[in-house]
């Protein structure tokens, strides 16, 4: 059940509001639009009337909230979320590519990509410091020293950046060099790490499990909303299948049922989710026709060098071939690329 | 093992060809494009040399062929399958929309409903009159009279039919009055079914099973070459999977995949896939961004009131308002809408 | 709705019941038990009240049936299906082990696998003669011939025979030689086989389909049922899942699900679920202990010669070795080998 | 590769042996068994010739491994991992069967569980004070209090405690007071905590993910074992599939899958696996018919009432009569229940 407040409600009549839920045994929480202001009530509210809380000066509705999150619905916030990622805009008309290596590997690889990136129109820099492998004896990252890399090549270069964070504790030192954290997919129900992210001060985007639902995919990011973190994206990048042409499925029609369920802005991994670079510019083109609001791409200077998933990075004259294609296909559908 | 023949090879030469794969004990198949002519070993060619056909005059050079499909596959036949239905062109540049009810209900609901897709630039106009239905007591179709009506409908409206067919012994009668026979996903893997399409002079459209790998897929189409008839068209229509918000998942990722492996059409069903109206225009959307051939649409002229798949049905004004979005998409990828 | 009739009403009170069901727009369907007589009402009967039937002579009572499924459901016979096939009675306390090669290759070769099942103790001997095969291009079965040599072979041995029925027409033909028919995974929704076996005299043994919820499984059996054929096996294959290291997944829970639910026998197919003969032991052994009424298990007396399914056909004495083995889980449960 | 030390080598050969792998740029890492001792290659052995190391003094054989796991593989170790907690023996020829409440919800609640295993002949009492809920809006658990209780009652009973922990830094706290640590299968890639759990003292179960393959389990528990901590339970739990009737699929046949492979002790956790108390009896006697080490069940006092999983907990009447099936069972198959 929420509160929504009439446009001019001063703080005490929100204050009398907070106080009637605390009354019935829930827990408050404010929710701050552009120009609405939402109070939730968290806890049991089956045996609530709206009627106890519609009579409040102040109060415009009360609305009982089917699903059980919150506060990503789009029953709570109708409009979009937008935010801004330095001098990006996330979420907004224009649909945002973010390319780069699934590894940082050295300066001159990773500053290598960010140009590449910048030269064919992506707006943000992806890489791995911290990688997660299913296999101990794989290289695991460079760490720390890949993070310094990563902000010295946005600064030289303007892209934000976007890296995985995969521990708790690491969230302050992850948040300190880079622009938009990661929660990958063997951690999107990893609940300690969403409420370490959900107090960050940095945007998240959050992907997908790789055999969650998309309820608990909404609920996941309820956890860092829940923490105070409004900056979310949420990632598609392919679920498990019985099918083994290619790496993962990719849930296209995530798309247009996150879009109906939330107003967070939704992205598509197509590298992760084909896992065969020749698969995606069609997986891209069709993602953007779908409807997402970016994407975010593995391109390697030399994926056959890559010292992690060559095999789904694209090279950056891939890369450029496929940013007018993307262009195109976003204004066939009244979008931009950012 | 694939022998190729040269442009002017002489029927002489041809049969010496097929004389020779007789004798090491294998079928010869020939296979005739437009431009070449392809002579296959079917059998055990492990233990054979290339070089034992290559000297015989007219063959221009042998293949191995490494996958399990032959005819279905790219390495045999480079080019597209093209080929027409009525006045439509199927595999060539321009995608095919086809539309129309899941079920034949009546010649008003069926003839409005083909009336709405032609006027909405639909090529062609589905319905089923032989129902594959889970329960036994659910509406199985109205059979032989639904054929009718479709037959009735196609010579007043100038569209070419797409019907299902679900026994061996009803392809004559169902190809007596419609134009492309479906097999249904139900039926992939039936292999009777599959014998007789492929000896029926109508095109066929295969639905991939609902848990049916890619390779399957191919093999099911392969039982249809097999049998003398090379006009099929492909349709990805969803898989099952652990997701419960679309009735199936859209595998989009297949469109690339099957048009790297096979010269055939590849169509996409996306009502089928999502499940509800409301997303059928963002899976279309995509289908036609990542390379789709056509598109087989459900649209009923009141879903609510359709004795089949009501929720999956789009009405004819949301599908008028579609077409010139996958205008701009088709275009947007350097294609046309048929 | 179900009206459940009392022990000795007339065939008049029968009679009277089943108009009072047409003049309400349901179609009647009777289901005559060793002790108990019901009547079922197929249509819709959402607004119908039970009392409308409960007055009437020599009906005991009327239900309600939640369930899509009527004649399969536990809620209208609550009592086990029980009955002979052969000197074998299927669906009793006995667990009946059924074993056999996948393709009756030979007399020789199904000869000596009948024996050896004999031997062991095994009630019932598999074989295929029609073999549905994802390849064109693979063996295909011996068809007809096939068929004779295991009439014969049973006619020496004593065991009854099971094997599959591909395509409707072909129903009679295999009947003729065949006392179980089964219908395969891939054609579990083939509904117009379903319902030829569904008239057949032979009971059926219906396999699940690859991609089938059991609610789906129990519909297909509904099917046969409402045929007029109440003598179907239920049989749980393994389910396609992501896991690769079983050629499926075996779903052993299904057992106690279908017990809840319906009345027929609910067999296991160890071999076609883990697809290595190495695992076969196991999942049969678990099988059992989890409730399984017969195990089908594929055994070859050169597994690798077999012209089909060598790897998952174990060798006749694995299969002797496994039979005492059985016969202790059995006893462990209160079940005995058949 | 494994270098694979004579019986008698001395700690000098050895040393030879890890500066022969160091010379070739791999690093040694050493296993100690009860009887034999071997030396593991980590890293690029593939131009590696065993004939290299063949023939250093002290070393018996050199093996190449080649699957990607090495610790856990039973190629390294073949016989089976066996060990203590507290008075039980895990991974011998007694089946261990644990039992308790999804939630320690309170001292008395927790109490009555543990006297009702016991009481049964359970061996182990499990419970959980940090719980993994989907929603942020869940009872989330007790936490440290919960473990207080969870050790007191240990001491009361005398029976070892197993509970599941989150996040790496926790690893200590409930180290202290628990005798196994649980790694959950939302958590099963979480890879800072798997090295977390690696260098505890404490035994680890470790739950299979809920779309983990089984290479990929093995691989995560090759993460403990690499850290240091070879006493390593794997728990399958079920896996996500597309059947509804029950919460998730138990794959029953990893257990003969993963014996194969590992030698460590294969767990069932029944509870999770079928979501429903009613499939609990029937899962557990499968599973330990088909060779599992041990069971994990959710029993608790009163279901209905349960802050967690209620639906999946079986009482404790029926955990008492489901003991003798299991002892039974366990000894058709030539086991005894710990």
């Amino acid at each position: 059940m929420v509160v929504v407040m009439k446009a001019h409600a001063t703080e005490e009549q929100k204050e009398h509001v907070r106080e009637a839920i605390r009354a019935v045994g829930c827990t408050p929480r404010d929710i701050q639009g552009a120009e609405i202001s939402i109070i939730c009530l968290i806890g049991e509210t089956r045996g609530l009337q709206p009627e106890q809380f519609e009579m409040i000066p102040g109060v415009d509705q009360v609305q009982r909230i089917q699903r059980p999150f919150k506060l990503v619905s789009r029953e709570v916030q109708p409009n979009n979320t937008v935010f801004e990622v330095g001098n990006v805009t996330v979420g907004g008309n224009g649909v945002v590519i973010i390319a780069g290596p699934c590894s940082v590997e050295s300066l001159d690889q990773f500053r290598e990509s960010a140009h590449a990136v910048k030269a064919a129109g992506g707006r943000m820099v992806r890489g791995g410091a911290f990688k997660p492998r299913t296999s101990p004896y794989s290289f695991q990252g460079l760490g720390e020293p890949g993070l310094k890399i990563m902000k010295q090549v946005s600064e030289e270069t303007g892209l934000p950046t976007i890296s995985e964070v995969m521990e708790p504790e690491l969230v302050p030192l992850v948040a300190d060099y880079i622009d938009v954290l990661q929660v990958g997919a063997r951690n999107m129900q990893n609940y300690p790490l969403l409420n370490a992210v959900g107090k960050s001060h940095r945007p998240v985007m959050l992907k997908r499990g790789l055999s969650a639902k998309i309820e608990e995919m909404l609920l996941a990011a309820e956890y860092i909303l829940a923490g105070g973190n409004h900056n979310v994206i949420l990632c598609e990048r392919g679920i498990r299948t019985f099918e083994t042409w290619t790496r993962n499925t990719l849930d296209i029609s995530a798309i247009p049922v996150l879009k109906k369920f939330t107003h967070l802005p939704v992205f598509i991994d197509p590298s992760q989710a084909v896992g065969h670079a020749e698969y995606v510019g069609s997986a891209s083109l069709g993602s953007v026709a779908a409807g997402a609001d970016g994407l975010i791409i593995e391109m390697h200077p030399n994926p056959e060098k890559a010292l992690s998933d060559g095999d789904q990075s694209i090279t950056p004259t891939a890369f450029s071939a496929l940013m007018p294609q993307l262009r195109a296909v976003a204004g066939a559908v009244n979008r931009s690329i950012a």
